[in-house]
């Protein structure tokens, strides 16, 4: 087993004026549980304490994820894609919920046969 | 076991200028394939066809993804988080591979404990 060649990376912020789109997926299931933006501070934030932390648009802040909920998510691995201008982020969702409606995941809009939209649990 | 309500929903377009972040997760595996944006146009293509249309913000047109590699993405299904404003798409990825530097997955950069980021194959 050889040791990889290690690089020095950064996501693009600059390309879409400062922030980039974050997922973030169970590390365990590999369910996708929501998805939020990071600027370069949440970011670096996000790496320094390894729980995530995200931008939010509407308050137009620093977003430690949880910090009001309880409901951190903690950093198991982290990936950029090709690109550098979108992150994954794979995590242990403390309390098992990390949408604001109290749901494990965001994405509980389903699309039916009739093009029409069921609500998941 | 009761049928479940419908709700005729639509991604909320305006919000970000006409774009909106769509995931292509591979459907059997749970693997986070690639992230790309959608407008309407290209959201209602998807449903249309089944087969999975971004919108090229490099090249400011409709794409079809796999028109050139035929790596195209068959929907699985298709779901719509809290606030409708991001998409994620289980797919079956024609060809495995997603990337257009001929990966399964774009997100090949992983950060490694140095805080560089290791390239996975």
């Amino acid at each position: 087993m050889t040791t990889p060649t290690l690089h020095s990376l950064e996501p693009d912020f600059a390309k879409s004026g400062g922030l980039i789109p974050a997922v973030a997926q169970d590390a365990e299931t590999g369910e996708i549980l929501m998805l939020a933006y990071m600027n370069r501070e949440s970011y670096l934030k996000t790496l320094a304490t390894g729980e995530v932390h995200y931008w939010s648009r509407s308050r137009q802040e620093l977003w430690h994820k949880g910090d009001s909920s309880g409901h951190t998510q903690k950093v198991k691995s982290l990936y950029l894609d090709c690109d550098l201008d979108a992150v994954v982020v794979k995590i242990e969702q403390v309390g098992g919920v990390a949408c604001h409606t109290g749901r494990r995941s965001c994405f509980f809009h389903k699309l039916a046969k009739s093009g029409q939209f069921e609500i998941l649990d």
